[in-house]
């Protein structure tokens, strides 16, 4: 081989070696799943409900509100005869599974058709399957939270972490944000309106999945997530940095700010809430808002050219 | 049993089977299966986008655009060592599998963790049996749609007859009609739109979806729809009151309109289209609008107040 071929397949190798490396880390694959996950969970919700206004028309008397156990009972009454035992294993409480077995011999819906009941069967399937892979994406989601993000996991959940990994969009990324920051991952776009057209600005993006600030009363939520984002910039430094867990410190400590929070008295409601609305940010981010200066514009519904 | 108790009975018996038979009508099965096969589409497409993006970064290198073929190259390729001969299954072309099961055995993605490879897997099953829910959803609604709607189907085709049917909630719903609205169905927004700010009206709704309005030249999509809507109008009194088949008049009767629009001119751009955007319908139709005296309020961007 010629010395410039050689160098060249060297080269070649070493390029594709890096290239696995960098492919190699886990997180990506974490925020794959994560988005997975949340996708699939929106279209899981909305093929459940399509499966149970479908399947009215053919048992109206049928109240099952678990996805599920909807497209088990879909599956199994169709089926004749209707077993007995299938349906009680589809629901499992005896009491309820004799209630429906004996409506369903009865019911007032409509007969099916053959063809009808092969598509039903497919989109119960279909059902089914998307609620298996959604369970393994969520064991995934947690085994792998728990490896990459083990203090930000222990402070949230496995998932909420996940979230805040694929808005980050990197490990490096989001451990080197600052809190105020991360408090507002997911909430990109209530905080763009507010810079641009000086709506109210955002408090929480995925931290309000968060019970202890989804549950708070409202006056609270803002300074619950503040305090979360605090602690989990700190262990994220240590997930993704030092490679410590800090969790149980972080764990305390953060308690003693949420009690905190609590006991403190509530605010007099601000009196320049409504002019929160109205006034844009102006140029102070660069955001379009910087074309004008601050108040040049009005804000808000159009004039009435007599008014 | 008492005298009041069996009229009781009876009149319950009477109740039972009228609800029974107004289940019973299919037209109400074809609108459940085809909002059924619209929303899964989406979420099949989403699905593929993401198991694509995912499997992405375990073996960068492969191109499939076909949502099955990814599906089950997913599964093929998961398991270890890789059988030729099921890559070629799942490609269909001998040269094409070569090349994939080559690049398979010397990815740069990432190597795949165990649970990685259960969770891709299960979603690699979800998506599979969307699309054989999907296949099977398909079906259905050709053949309902050809028993209910044998004119429409023939003048549109089988998807778009049960998409004008499900937007208009009933077979007599729809058949009672006229021309204009039928045109317009499934551009609701669109037109509320028009109606309250004045915005361009909409031309065509879900006759867009037709191969002879989407791909015309912009100017004859309008009357192409129109076109259409009027022998739809006529083939629904068939499909619904008199059961006669009239699509093959109905039809050459339509390719002379077409043929006529597609002959005429191109019309001069028509100087007050600017006009239109800024106009409302004023209090015409009752929307909101008729609050208003005609051009009694202006459109469009808030006003500068210096201006």
């Amino acid at each position: 081989m010629e010395p410039f071929e050689e160098a060249r397949e060297r080269a070649l190798r070493g390029a594709k070696a890096g290239i696995k490396s960098s492919y190699g880390s886990e997180e990506f694959a974490l925020i794959q799943a994560i988005n997975a996950y949340r996708e699939l969970t929106k279209s899981y919700n909305l093929a459940y409900e399509r499966l149970s206004e479908w399947y009215g028309i053919y048992f109206p008397e049928l109240r099952i509100s678990n996805p599920k156990t909807l497209a088990t009972l879909a599956l199994v009454l169709n089926s004749k005869p209707i077993s007995r035992d299938a349906v009680a294993a589809a629901v499992g409480e005896e009491g309820k599974a004799d209630d429906i077995y004996a409506k369903a011999n009865a019911t007032m819906g409509r007969e099916m058709g053959d063809e009808e009941r092969g598509a039903v069967k497919k989109l119960a399937e279909s059902n089914l399957a998307m609620d298996s892979a959604l369970e393994a994406l969520k064991g995934y989601v947690t085994a792998a939270s728990k490896r990459l993000l083990p203090n930000t996991s222990y402070l949230t959940d496995e998932t909420i972490a996940a979230e805040l990994l694929s808005k980050a969009g990197s490990l490096e990324k989001l451990a080197t944000m600052p809190a105020s920051t991360i408090q507002l991952l997911g909430a990109e776009k209530a905080l763009f309106k507010h810079i641009k057209f000086g709506s109210k600005p955002p408090k929480y993006g995925v931290l309000f999945k968060l019970p202890a600030v989804g549950t708070a009363p409202r006056h609270m939520r803002g300074r619950i997530a503040r305090a979360y984002a605090t602690k989990i910039s700190i262990g994220l430094k240590g997930d993704v940095f030092s490679k410590r867990f800090i969790g149980e410190e972080l764990k305390s400590s953060l308690d003693a700010s949420l009690e905190r929070i609590r006991s403190s008295p509530e605010p007099e409601p601000r009196q320049h809430t409504h002019e929160y609305q109205r006034r844009p940010m102006g140029g102070r981010r660069g955001f379009g808002g910087g074309r004008r200066p601050r108040g040049s514009e009005r804000h808000g519904p159009p004039r009435r050219p007599g008014a």
